[in-house]
């Protein structure tokens, strides 16, 4: 019988929706506030809080990642929050709303830290982000970086660049200060967002092998080194499928292929997961940013040699864009011409540019084919020449 | 020096944004009112009307395409028009203008047809739509094109169905009425959006081959059967990647992409037309419409034995789609798993997808690889599995 133990050290609210009742209906049994001590793999066994034992004959592990906070004094005050799950969002939502607060500060500038400060901005709080850095999103081109940047100052968030955390205090016009290496920041909520970690304390205490990503290894089966024990999701590494190493991604939309992947290999279906092309977007205000592939960095690392090129073209055909602009960035490997990564940002356009090039990417293509690819062609949604097809092109004249 | 003489038969203002001095700047002499009556291949000379003779090392044929008229009486009145260039759609605006006219037909019911009814339509013209056949827009599953009929419909445009036009009179209560072979339609203005033919006629007479769809025959190179003689555009061939033929489809990307393969050939750097897919879309009022590849009859004719499915999901994530539909139509082959083709019909986000489907067509992609797929995950601009993954994926199993 399937069986199912929430993941309750951290989230006991993950399967808000659907409750264990919903579940069995189905013949799976679900256990929430149960929480995995540790795994005995000579017993096949999962060791319960409390002492009680579950035998198993398949076992997964889906332990995700856990939210970084930095070890600095006070991060345990009321009022200090990282984002990882429904619950941290249902409780800063409540948070806010029982102390009416008027300020935030977000501590971090990846994306999470970008779709929050809008989130913030929404619900009517004065809003900074301190970021240890010069610019936010630093996955991105300093151009888009640059252009991230413009978009959140001109919807009103402050971006406090090159402070990092030393403290948490009681504050004193306002209920928290964050204290910085350069500042005193008054505050009434401050939300980490640094990142994630894969959780793999569990699968290390079993003896299972992690990878140099510190996420637990993999098959392309979502098999672990015990041919027993699958892992899915942020706690595991995937295949990426340009860099040809394994990396660990922690996105919802692999942690759900992977999940099916496991499902499908127990079920006696046999299924291989094929990896992934690093394909990551988010919005932030009136910005769709968006990236797959490599970036010159992480393409030089894995043996390629890499040039990368920035163009401007139109989310749609020029004459309809309303002066719309869509930055594109293309990386390309000199010797082989191949397509190796790509990142966009505009005010529309620039996640789907980046899907059709994640298209690309999964089957290897070299500029020279991107440049004169077919569209569905109409005015309304691109040009005759999509800002794709420049892009390549000039790219590799430039190769 | 590289010498252009305008289509000035059919089309003396299409080229209304760039005067010839423009040209003449870049070494390129331009030379519009002038008609093309003959190529005479064994003395390399063009011949113009008046017996002025051209001679050329190098020549492109661009002839383009013809827009359909239908053999009935009435058709050279006032008022009757095609819709294939610039000076057409200017031609139309100032006769509605200049007539006040109230009442428009469209005869024909391809996507022309469509736009021009959304165009009449924003013009405040009582617009109707005649045609022979049940269902607009014939190239999609009628499913789709049912849903382009309550578009059209929702919008105010009246859809006559089953009506063939036998004559254009003068009218009683309005300036002209369309016979068909069921009614009598009062309008002020008739529109035949029948589709066009490629012109190949020059082309013809210079003794230089076409092939089965009547088009222009080129290789690769867009040089035709004479190797000093190029073709580009609507009046020639393009090569399908998916049904392996030679085709004829005029879309002003594919001729911008002929015409800058046959411009880098003549100029010595060598380059090869990699050929299409079939991608094309349109805009009707509020709706998305976009195909890419082969539909299951033109599959079938290729020798593939195809598959298809409608499949249902949201354009972004559920909880932020707003109820919007997004259909998706997938074709593939039973044997191999090779996607063949797609459709898809929705408020947004179908010519997005569309778009990442000829780039799996492009090269060559199967079921199961589309259906796990990386994209640029997020939920304002998708589903963790996007519909792509879900069509994939069921289809792959009904195979």
């Amino acid at each position: 019988m399937p069986y199912y133990i929430g993941d309750v050290i951290k989230d006991p609210n993950s399967l808000i929706a659907r409750t264990p009742e919903k579940f069995e209906e189905t013949g799976i049994r679900v256990e929430l506030g149960t929480c995995v001590e540790g795994i005995e793999t000579d017993k096949g066994e999962v060791l319960l809080a409390g002492g009680r034992r579950l035998p198993y004959d398949m076992l997964v592990v889906g332990t995700g990642a856990k939210a970084t906070l930095p070890d600095i004094p006070g991060t345990t005050q009321d009022g200090v929050f990282t984002l990882k799950n429904l619950r941290d969002g249902i409780n800063i939502k409540e948070y806010i709303r029982g102390n009416m607060c008027r300020r935030a500060v977000i501590v971090g500038a990846g994306f999470i830290a970008m779709e929050m400060s809008e989130a913030l901005r929404n619900l009517g709080l004065e809003t900074s982000v301190v970021y240890r850095g010069e610019l936010p999103v630093k996955k991105w081109d300093p151009v888009f970086s640059g252009m991230v940047l413009e978009e959140i100052a001109n919807n009103g968030v402050s971006f406090i660049a090159h402070n990092s955390p030393v403290a948490v205090e009681k504050g004193s016009d306002a209920r928290l200060s964050l204290v910085t290496d350069k500042e005193i920041i008054e505050t009434d909520i401050i939300i980490f967002a640094l990142g994630v970690r894969p959780d793999a304390s569990l699968a290390l205490g079993a003896g299972l092998a992690t990878g140099e990503s510190g996420a637990i290894r993999v098959d392309s089966s979502q098999r672990t080194s015990r041919e027993e024990i699958f892992a899915v999701g942020d706690c595991c590494e995937s295949y990426h499928r340009v860099s040809k190493k394994w990396v660990n991604i922690p996105l919802g939309d692999i942690a759900n292929k992977q999940g099916r992947v496991a499902g499908r290999n127990i079920a006696g279906y046999p299924m291989i997961f094929p990896g992934i092309v690093g394909a990551q977007s988010f919005k932030v205000f009136g910005l769709e940013v968006a990236m797959t592939g490599l970036d010159e960095k992480e393409a030089q690392e894995s043996g390629y040699s890499p040039a990368g090129r920035i163009i401007w073209g139109n989310p749609v055909a020029r004459s309809m864009s309303g002066g719309q602009k869509l930055g594109l960035k293309l990386i390309a490997d000199k010797g082989s011409g191949k397509l190796l990564g790509a990142q966009a940002v505009g005010q529309s356009g620039a996640v789907s540019r980046i899907n059709i090039l994640s298209a690309c990417l999964w089957s290897g293509m070299r500029l020279d084919e991107i440049g004169y690819m077919d569209f569905a062609y109409s005015p309304p949604f691109g040009g005759a020449w999509d800002v794709i097809h420049t892009a390549a092109q000039i790219l590799e004249k430039e190769l």
